[in-house]
């Protein structure tokens, strides 16, 4: 095995009774829990439906397999839903520490704010969090490091959330990319102070998902695809990462909270110089007007931010305009994105040729620092 | 002088009289004409006011005098809006050609689709075409290369116009970057085929802003600025050209006119090999299920596009992996992106190290062989 590595972006699939093992008796019909229908298995939450897409849970399939239609949990490989079973996945693949986002509440975690009772959006939040630390984590000791989701109607309720699974061992929070599209305060607001502080408070890494504000970039609504999404969309996915992190830079946010730790998730890595070069001379370009300060967006980025890259070869090209620092490899399990089960094939199409330190902080010794999670000497599980 | 330049995005002020001189007597009240109110300049038309915008005349002025406020034709110097008084200033910055996008039609000449009385919309477009090509660039031969707008409500009506203006010597028309954000059909529809054909035919380029499609990227409304127009929203512009390129790339209108000639303006280079990068491997791996065909983005990239730069030192570090052949200079004059009256320093601190068939291309011949321009040998004017 090559290389050790970290994945700083991974997908858990929640089995069937995430919710219902801990919500109390009276809420198990109303909170998330899964019915079968005429062969169909459906994930039903205060009355609505919805089924699994396919393009969630490819791994184990070849390109020619993959689809956007509705699958059932037998559909899938068990490493999708089954933590134990996934170590074995990923464990053969090099992979020896992995965050994982959330797929029922959506990656940033949004759902649990569209419920209608807050009270069960409250309790539907902290079992997935319980879930996460105590049976997902727990179950492999060492080699997911957990990652939380927050109560975003109440900035106050989610930053003691923060507090509270930062004591059982918490390392990161799902956090939309943009509030703004949700319907909720921009980051120009003082709305996420509380969040923001607890984060820093508790050195909790932000985590900020592609689609977490409730959209991809979708120029031509009527481009062929499935539903929503075109292969337009899905190409222009890192355009999400690029958006909000120049946003993210521009905002009181790093600000007021000069040690904030933000990773943009499976938003790529090669637009950033890009970014960084126009936002720096548009800020210095329109301060007089405009009543920007002195920090520049290029100072955020080096300090505030991290980025993650599957397979990038330009972007790896590009990785000293970048910072080789700020640099996460992600693998993407189970999602269309994913190398998984070629992942050291893929490392080393893309690293193979790049000094062995800078190698070594890539895939795994930037996120270690960033998250504080050594990976075990020897492999677990 | 060192650097021989063409300018492949400058912006006309419109003088008071470009609809007056041109409108039948009966519509030059409801056509746009200048109004004079407490000391203050409106452009009115079907009862609309509208002030012009200072970041738009910056010519000649530092960054410490740009404000986004309202400005009259008297506050800008005469280069903005006659093309006599133009020559001079850009002629002393080594500019030998000029392409000119509108301002009171907007960029793309989206304008006049929201006029009620259609009948003076056409009017008003064909005299905006006439002054552009009669006027404008007549009054100072070899200069400015004719750009055109466009009836948008009637593509039929578009492609004869664009007819009629090759006929009289044009060669681009300014288009918006997506049809979608106005209300119009999308670029996968066959809607907008009349137009593509008769640019083919006609050896037409098609010009592309940012911003005409109708809104920059916002991704926090309540940034502080000017209105709508924050450091935020100016700092991302370029996504504008990432968006409309990629979806034009993987639209099928490369594919029914691979002849097609498209500059994206002003949206910058550096992000282009990532573009390219996550288009192609996005588009391998949704083959099977979108059912996309063989041609590439990059290949398209390659082929039908071109990209605009004024001063980005990590785009033109990135040349090679976007095409030397694709990179055009401009100038933006007199807006707020211009180097201008610095422009052969500016140009000197991009370029200056790389070998000199490199800077000819991305000086002027790129541009002299796209818009079938020649530069005349001796400053003309």
């Amino acid at each position: 095995m090559r290389y050790d590595l970290f994945s700083a972006d991974d997908h858990v699939i929640e089995h069937a009774r995430v919710w219902t093992d801990r919500l109390p008796a009276q809420l198990r019909e109303a909170g998330p829990h899964v019915v079968e229908d005429d062969g169909r298995e459906f994930w039903v939450y205060e009355g609505v439906r919805s089924e699994q897409m396919g393009l969630n849970a490819v791994a184990g399939k070849t390109a020619d397999e993959y689809t956007p239609d509705p699958i059932r949990f037998s559909d899938m490989i068990p490493g999708c839903y089954d933590p134990v079973a996934r170590a074995d996945d990923i464990l053969a693949n090099g992979i020896r520490a992995s965050v994982c986002f959330p797929t029922l509440p959506k990656f940033g975690g949004t759902l649990f704010a569209t419920f209608t009772d807050k009270h069960l959006a409250d309790l539907c939040v902290k079992a997935y969090n319980d879930f996460m630390i105590e049976e997902w984590c727990a179950s492999v000791p060492g080699l997911y490091v957990p990652m939380i989701i927050g109560q975003l109607w109440d900035p106050v309720a989610l930053a003691a959330e923060i507090r509270r699974c930062a004591a059982m061992g918490n390392r990161a929070i799902s956090f939309p990319e943009n509030t703004v599209p949700l319907g909720l305060p921009s980051f120009f607001t003082d709305h996420w102070d509380p969040v923001w502080e607890a984060a820093t408070e508790t050195d909790t890494v932000i985590c900020m998902h592609i689609g977490t504000s409730g959209g991809l970039t979708s120029p031509s609504p009527d481009a062929p695809g499935f539903g929503q999404l075109s292969p337009v969309v899905i190409a222009l996915a890192n355009v999400n990462s690029f958006v909000a992190s120049v946003n993210l830079a521009m905002s009181p946010v790093p600000r007021k909270f000069p040690t904030l730790k933000i990773v943009f998730s499976e938003g790529g890595i090669g637009w950033v110089p890009a970014a960084i070069e126009r936002a720096d001379r548009q800020t210095l370009r329109h301060k007089h007007w405009s009543g920007s300060d002195d920090l520049l967006p290029s100072e955020v980025f080096a300090r505030n931010f991290w980025f993650c890259m599957i397979e990038e070869p330009v972007g790896i090209k590009y990785r000293y305009d970048i910072g080789v620092d700020r640099i996460l490899w992600e693998c993407d399990y189970p999602h269309v994105d994913t190398p998984w089960p070629h992942s050291q094939q893929a490392v080393d199409d893309v690293l193979g040729d790049i000094p062995a330190e800078e190698q070594e902080a890539i895939c795994h010794t930037n996120a270690e620092a960033l998250f504080r999670w050594k990976m075990a000497p020897v492999p677990v599980g």
